[in-house]
């Protein structure tokens, strides 16, 4: 079976332009009023589709469709929502193919033995309100719900989750997690250069990387460039700089099982002529393998100490995010390699290098993730580009895991 | 002879109040209103001392006490701009302690062979506008007068030099460089730690070292944190720490002749899981050796390229200042030693790290400096201080040699 690839791109065009920035990228904001726009039109096409729509108290979107049991539904999903100055295919992708995927089968007649549904997850970038991949989280942990609607916002802390949702109309009745899916499958991009490099049409995602931010600030002393000789410095700055050269080469030695990216910097009071009193930098580091990720942690950690030490510098760390690796039920991505294998297309077993709904969703029910080529791997960018082919093939692939899954009648 | 050390102290803690910052500290930014303030009491300070006060085209103002000849004056300054959140004494000692020098001849009611002036020179610091060491670069280049009036403050193009000139009013009239200065002098605090450290009373100036600011970028390409193998990566940020820890080896290397400090980093987009598109950062490479700051900068523009041609990245390089060293002249230097000795003071011969007026008037007249001692070294902030016997002697020593060059009557 096929899904309408003309419709499915049609309807990435129309979602395209709420919130369009630069002409090729969006920016749609968690809790902004594009996101309403887009969730008022994803609600529209769902009961159109003939959907039963319920919202959770988080915001999430659950549009149902029946089966011929009373059972849990095979669930799709991803999120609408985008960072700033995004792309069109990062969330909206396994948000729209799942709506594809229903009215597919609703234009062949077919029912199914199990219940399918759509969720669009609330909040999943996390731009203006912590943490990430909210509406997952909150459906898997509910306990968390009313902690996580006074979040406020980064840059208004007038803004909470629990008013925007209000605000924009999404503040649902459906108490949070009270579904219980039989399965989840997210189609989404890469995000990454992998596939295209490799020319493979679908990536069986088997797991998430793990994922540790830490924000590190190195204090020293601010003194004059040319007036202070080396002995007596206490330059915060050198000291970030040795450490940040280490981190780098570390996920570069032969054989390294994590990533490191030093993503952000900042020096005070930065003036090209004083030494730096203080230099701030963030470490994310990442593996498929949890013990490489909790040594690479403490490989670093024992040398910034080192560094700091052995100059006389003081260090404080913020930990930001400890995320254990997440594997994802074997059987799911069997069924996803099989799906792609049986409609002719090339398949990589893979992991995930970001973080995304489904493993979240992997604490509740057996779940997987289907990936399609990013071109250049560019991501979290207006340039962000998925051949058509892709989206269809990556359509077709959940469109037939989930058929399998629910049960032809 | 002796000054009045009780007048000089009350009068350094009268200036203080004029833009006072953090109650120890004072922000007066060249051509503010806080300048203009310290201007006029200077200037009626001047007068009441029985000077001829001449206001030149960029602002610099002159204070002459006749002789008994009509020949070029022996001539004393700094000035009384400040960097923001600076100290009391940076510029401010070396006008004030003029001042002192001049009312200390008169209570003695000593005439001079030679006039004597005072100068104080506009926007030494060029914290608002480029720039820096403007009155005396002027003074000593009058034919690049006209450029630097056009010169627009960082933070309003509005506003020029030669427009806050006439707002505060001092724009004179008197043509930059018509006055010739038999010889300069300029009392200042040392900005560095070495006279504290080694118990020295006074620093003779022998030379400023030599000043090359070089701001580098580095381009390579923004890529997702997590999904972007490293082989595929094109790191700015990696590159740059890689290059700004040679540049803190370079000057830590025995026998190293240079000083190197990387002051200010920029990266973009500055996200925790981006890899970097773009690094900047600067370098102020010092060196008392003419040879030896040019084959600094040869050896870190060759450790640069090599960085980003290995990975493919691209740089701009863009140089901001290049001063030679600046000898001053023996004969100044050597009377400057006499007297502090003569007072029974401990005299170091040493170089200037910090760029000062002298080094500007050292190419007009011959020219030398007077340091005294900063405690922990700590300048360009509030926390700047130097003890009062530091303060009293300087002056003593400048009292004197200014005395014995321009010959008592």
């Amino acid at each position: 079976m096929k899904i309408n690839a003309q419709r499915l791109l049609d309807n990435l065009q129309r979602y395209a332009k709420i919130g369009e920035a630069q002409k090729t990228g969006v920016e749609r904001i968690a809790l902004s009023e594009e996101d309403r726009e887009a969730r008022d039109l994803l609600k529209q096409q769902m009961l159109e589709a003939g959907l039963e729509v319920l919202i959770d108290r988080i915001g999430n979107m659950i549009g149902i469709r029946k089966g011929l049991r009373d059972v849990p539904p095979v669930t799709m999903g991803s999120h609408l929502d985008t960072v700033y100055q995004g792309g069109c295919y990062d969330g909206a992708l396994g948000v729209l193919a799942g709506l594809e995927v229903i009215q597919s089968l609703n234009d062949a007649n077919v029912i199914t033995e199990k219940p399918i549904a759509l969720i669009n997850f609330t909040n999943e970038e996390g731009v203006r309100f912590a943490p990430d991949m909210m509406g997952s989280h909150v459906f898997a942990h509910p306990e968390l719900l009313d902690e996580i609607l006074e979040s406020p916002a980064y840059d208004n802390a007038q803004d909470t989750v629990g008013s925007r949702l209000k605000a924009i109309g999404y503040s649902g009745d459906m108490p949070c997690g009270s579904m219980e899916p039989d399965s989840f499958l997210e189609l989404h991009i890469e995000q990454g250069p992998t596939l295209e490099l490799e020319k493979t049409d679908i990536g069986a995602v088997e797991m998430v990387q793990g994922i540790y931010w830490t924000l590190y600030t190195i204090k020293g002393q601010a003194n004059h460039a040319g007036t202070t000789p080396v002995p007596y410095r206490k330059d915060a700055g050198y000291a970030a700089s040795e450490v940040m050269h280490y981190i780098g080469d570390y996920s570069r030695k032969a054989n390294s099982q994590v990533l490191t990216t030093v993503g952000t910097i900042s020096f005070e009071p930065n003036a090209i002529n004083i030494v730096p009193e203080k230099a701030g930098f963030t470490l994310d580091l990442r593996s498929v393998d949890y013990e490489a990720l909790k040594q690479g942690q403490i490989d670093i950690d024992q040398k910034i100490k080192a560094v700091v030490q052995a100059v006389g510098l003081s260090l404080e760390r913020e930990e930001m995010v400890r995320f254990a690796p997440v594997q994802f039920d074997k059987e799911v991505v069997g069924l996803v390699a099989d799906e792609a294998e049986a409609l002719g297309l090339s398949v990589k077993r893979m992991p995930s290098g970001a973080g995304h709904d489904a493993q979240m969703m992997a604490s509740v029910c057996p779940s997987a993730m289907i990936f399609v080529p990013s071109v250049e791997g560019i991501s979290h960018n207006v340039k962000e580009l998925t051949h058509p082919v892709d989206l269809e093939n990556g359509t077709n692939v959940l469109l037939n895991a989930v058929l399998r899954r629910a049960g032809e009648d």
